[in-house]
């Protein structure tokens, strides 16, 4: 309650719905947007009805972008025989921030999950075992979550693909850089230790 | 960067400007967002227009309402004898939410402030002695935050009300309901050690 009008109340209320936003950090956003209208306010609602407008699931990938195929899936300067598969769009951002794959993506939009009832037929992998076996195709990279769900999504998608005559990886396991192993635990140990290389 | 289109950077740089959202949170928020167009997409930009066209600040008191006068300027059930002095319109939806004060308020939209230049000048305070020097009010209760500047504030308010007749009051300092004396700052106990009353 706030003692505004109900105009005030709903908007407050729709933003409170936002990941990281609680009821009253979405009072304070309320307020900044009623004071910062021209600057904010007026373009924020702009940029929602635009985004909503043009913003779509890439056809081959799942990605989001405003064109279809996305971007990445457009791009001739992408490698084609690498497909890198993730969980969500939020993955494809990472990645691209990071600059670190070159190849294309293949987004599931979810884990499997029994505890969540997420089944095989949930997730976008109808096209991907598709995909896979299309001609360029060398390599898919599982870029999975390192959880329960994800080891586990990751083991369905490699039988799935498995036959294909496809090479299946997935990201390693390890110490973030700048990790300090007395802070990561003992799963990561474990696995870093395991996953040692020469150098 | 996203390497998604600029209608998703545009919508991320939009949110990340919020108080209490930040780059990474703003970018959750958007495909949030992205996955609940009909539920909270649609809605919220609709919700930020109707908002922008509807909610003004009140030509007595500057509150924030869809109405002018604000709803508590016109209620009749308000005590027209008492004055409540606020920084912002969220202590005025925070009194309001705790129900606590039933007469009606003056928002300064800030407090002096040497270091952010805030002068007399750039607050309401233009007409609130001719509000408090009007017929029906016999209190001002200045409810100003337990800072330095709200101190400041407090008192050059207080100046310009003296010889109004008005009685002049401040909320009071003191140890917060549910506080333990050992976690409050000294200054806190000092207040609530001056204020002590017979029980």
């Amino acid at each position: 309650m706030t003692s505004a009008g109900p105009e005030i109340e709903r908007l407050i209320q729709l933003l409170a719905k936002l990941p990281g936003l609680g009821p009253r950090s979405a009072r304070r956003a309320v307020l900044h947007l009623l004071k910062k209208r021209e600057v904010l306010m007026q373009p924020l609602a702009q940029a929602l009805a635009d985004a909503d407008a043009t913003v779509q699931a890439c056809s081959i990938c799942a990605n989001l972008d405003v064109v279809d195929p996305c971007a990445v899936c457009a791009s001739p300067a992408r490698d084609p025989k690498i497909l890198c598969v993730v969980q969500d769009v939020a993955d494809v951002w990472a990645l691209e921030r990071a600059s670190a794959f070159k190849g294309r993506y293949h987004v599931l939009g979810g884990v499997l999950s029994a505890l969540d009832g997420v089944r095989p037929e949930d997730l976008n992998l109808a096209t991907l075992a598709e995909r896979a076996a299309t001609a360029p195709v060398e390599e898919v990279i599982l870029a999975l979550p390192a959880t329960v769900d994800g080891a586990a999504t990751a083991h369905y998608v490699a039988d799935r693909l498995a036959g294909l005559g496809v090479k299946v990886t997935s990201i390693a396991r390890g110490v973030p850089v700048g990790g300090e192993l007395d802070f990561l635990d003992d799963g990561t140990l474990a696995a870093a230790l395991q996953s040692r290389r020469e150098t």
